[in-house]
């Protein structure tokens, strides 16, 4: 029998998802093994693939099976109708943009990158200030196309890429009321830290020994190592997919935290995609549900469960295993509060879940002002400079910890950043109902049990693949719209009642 | 301007370069990064993009630019016209296997490469024995489309593609006067070497410090670490091109050369590719001209330069200095016994010139009979055991040390090991003209100058591309026909005269 419409579509998007997994490889591959002088090379080949992935998108053919296969709809069932939602949905981003604009951005984006690890070497911005310049140009273009295509602004038109169905006018929305209350939580909660002493955690905790904790926690949690790998790299991330997920952080020998609290933000992310309906891996259908969505399984991890006293009373002895430490610093409430310090600093990545939004903030000004052409890629440097003494009341002291920070814009991700907002919007939303759910989570913790933890998780996000929106999936899991109150609850709970 | 068909040509075959990039980085990380888990999806990747490359080599497009660019032709240069042949004749290979069966031995090769890994570890051939029926049984399929459409025996066809041009009848006619002189002179080299002492180096060699020897001795053979890296492997290969070039070794801390050796053969291979005409690297004609020639120039180096009086002069310092090592032992005409022992190993890769030969005839002669379906997949260990026993004097004692040895034939590499064979007869046949132009090579060598050496093999075959086939090659660098003479005279002088 002839394959249908439908069948031959699933076809040609299964081809899409194997080439999206080379380009993954390959994207890993340039940031963690690759020899710095392979740039060029490289750009050309992620070019090649991403053109082909575009060609294939834009073909009239899909566009013909499109039309086809919804003719039939009344023969498909709800999982595929779905994917065929998802399949119209990237045709649709993928034909506002030409075929040369994409090679263009590809290429621009692989300098950039490897640029902007040199700039982080140097110091110098001004070694990718070119680079990126090339990339905020052509973004600006292919914002103005991708808007006009899908009856949206620029911007909004970017950020639907990331986070389908979200606008700037509904995060700005959401995130109204957490700002406005942002800034005097942030100064009640220092001036109540300010009177609890915390124990420095002082000590070197060699790249290896940081490495063998990682990996103890992240198989806990249900990391898969035959079919996965953990690395390190400048800057954190996640790239891959089921069946081949690689994750990366970076260790500081003096900090015993930051390569965890990496890598276990990393396994929320690859939690996620491991969790994703299996038999819908290679169909868009069984694709994350956008970027949003995807932070907020980071964050529930990084933020929500390993600043938990319960989290911590199962890693206090791995702690004392893998580093060999002990003393009243190690103790449990002593970790907790230097893991809920909140303080004025300069790193997003480092942020506590307070001043977080604010480091959001000022990246999502800044980005819309880079992309209207107000703020020049030259003046940058002096912008975020001057964004950060007034949204976090602190300057960078050189462009490293300043505009240097966050790969997103050198690579061309503009419009991602808002999804780290509302992502953590979601993670609380989810978070307080998860509670709720399983009243026994706190012991499970406790004892390194995470599969309550991970089975709601499973079953109310990871499980529903691309199926519904992200607005949908989170009324569908906690029974209210996603709205900034239950995030303000739980951060008034944290950090102004269950403080001893 | 419109671009000429000719031009339109050189932008498809950029295309496949980059294509070829990327699948080149795939395999590379499927050997040494990889988890063993991700192996399926690896090979639906590798499948995916095969069979790009080939819808691309296989287009109506391509073939009626082909012909439009032939009735040009009086408008191109030669090596746009080299060109040509050489898109013509990549066509030409690839239109003779449909689809369908490039998917399948992908994957199936993938798969069994993964395997292979597996019985390399637990010794039982029968892990790996399924799939590489698969992948003969795809073979045959594979060989038989191929030879009638290129006019060829199926084997021949097979040879053709790794070693253009040349064929079985040509292999056996220069080697035979070289297989019948080879068991007299491996017993006469036997019954010599048993009267001159050689002092064992004894001692562990951490594969840390085995590594910082290679990359000292790289660097001064001109490999660009900038833009290429060395890693460890189940069996070492060169993967990628100019620009990201990668090759892998294997350490064994009891043999302070494994490494060494392993990894200069390969830089060898990868000085050739880096040396390739660079104006036409994307371009057919730019590339290496067949495996024959690829292994001269690996050979080159492992054979014939290391194992010389005044390499070792260069190296015995930096053995001292990397292993921290003195005494008799470490002498130069210690280590040159040592290297120039003959003996009857069971491995291929660490084969003394001597017995090397037949260590490729038995594989030539056991690939050949695997393909026409006189051998069985699982009569191969037993074959292989006998074929050892009469061409090497020795009997494997388990299946690592014999069936599951090279890696070839499990990732679908048939016709490639006369390569070898052919490929050593060039290497002596170019070392003897080397030394007759550049009379000073010696000097050169015992300072670790390899100037003139590459200066050399730069100007005679990398520069030369796949612009003239292998046997003009040799003609013109040699001033003589590819023979067995030069090697015969290499042989004899090197263990018959100038031994003390």
């Amino acid at each position: 029998m002839a394959a249908s419409p439908y069948q031959q579509l699933e076809e040609e998007f299964r081809r899409l998802h194997a080439f999206r997994g080379a380009l993954a490889l390959l994207r890993w591959d340039a940031a963690v093994m690759m020899s710095r002088g392979s740039a060029e090379v490289r750009g050309d080949q992620l070019a090649a693939i991403e053109m082909e992935c575009h060609a294939l998108l834009t073909s009239p053919k899909v566009s013909r099976l499109l039309d086809r296969a919804q003719a039939n709809g009344q023969m498909l069932e709800d999982w595929q109708i779905a994917n065929l939602r998802e399949m119209r949905r990237q045709r649709d981003h993928a034909i506002a943009t030409p075929n040369h604009l994409i090679s263009r951005l590809a290429k621009a984006s692989a300098r950039a990158e490897i640029h902007w690890m040199e700039a982080r070497r140097s110091g110098q911005f001004a070694d990718v200030a070119p680079h990126l310049a090339e990339v905020v140009s052509l973004m600006r273009d292919r914002a103005a196309l991708l808007g006009s295509h899908l009856g949206l602004s620029p911007y909004d038109a970017l950020i639907d890429e990331f986070s389908p169905g979200v606008t700037t006018a509904e995060i700005d929305g959401l995130f109204k009321a957490v700002g406005h209350r942002l800034p005097a939580m942030v100064r009640d909660a220092l001036s109540a830290q300010a009177a609890i002493p915390v124990v420095p955690l002082v000590g070197k905790f060699p790249a290896s020994k940081q490495r063998a904790l990682c990996v103890e926690v992240m198989k806990s949690l249900g990391f898969p190592f035959e079919r996965g790998r953990l690395d390190e790299s400048e800057h954190p991330f996640t790239e891959g997919m089921a069946g081949d997920i690689r994750i990366t952080t970076r260790f500081n020998p003096a900090d015993p935290f930051q390569g965890l609290l990496g890598a276990l933000h990393e396994t929320g992310h690859a939690l996620y995609d491991l969790g994703l309906p299996a038999e819908w891996r290679s169909q868009p259908v069984g694709r994350n549900r956008g970027m949003a969505l995807e932070e907020s399984q980071s964050l529930i991890f990084e933020k929500m469960v390993v600043r938990s006293r319960p989290f911590l009373s199962y890693l206090k002895p791995l702690l004392e295993k893998h580093y060999g430490v002990s003393g009243p610093e190690w103790e449990v409430e002593n970790l907790y509060r230097h893991l809920t310090r909140v303080h004025h600093g300069l790193s997003r990545a480092e942020a506590d879940e307070l001043t977080y939004p604010a480091h959001i903030m000022m990246r999502y000004e800044l980005e819309k002002q880079l992309l209207s052409g107000e703020l020049s890629v030259a003046e940058l440097p002096e912008a975020w400079n001057e964004a950060s003494l007034s949204r976090l009341g602190i300057q960078p002291s050189n462009d490293v910890e300043g505009c240097l920070q966050d790969i997103h814009w050198y690579v061309g991700q503009f419009g991602y950043f808002p999804a780290y907002a509302l992502g953590g919007l979601i993670a609380m939303q989810l978070w307080e109902r998860l509670r709720i759910d399983r009243d026994e989570l706190d012991l499970e913790l406790a004892r390194g049990d995470f599969s309550g933890l991970s089975g709601w998780l499973r079953t109310h996000v990871y499980e529903v693949g691309a199926r519904m929106t992200v607005q949908d999936l989170v009324k569908e899991a906690t029974d209210r719209p996603l709205s900034s109150a239950p995030a303000l609850r739980y951060l008034e709970a944290k950090y102004f009642e269950s403080n001893p």
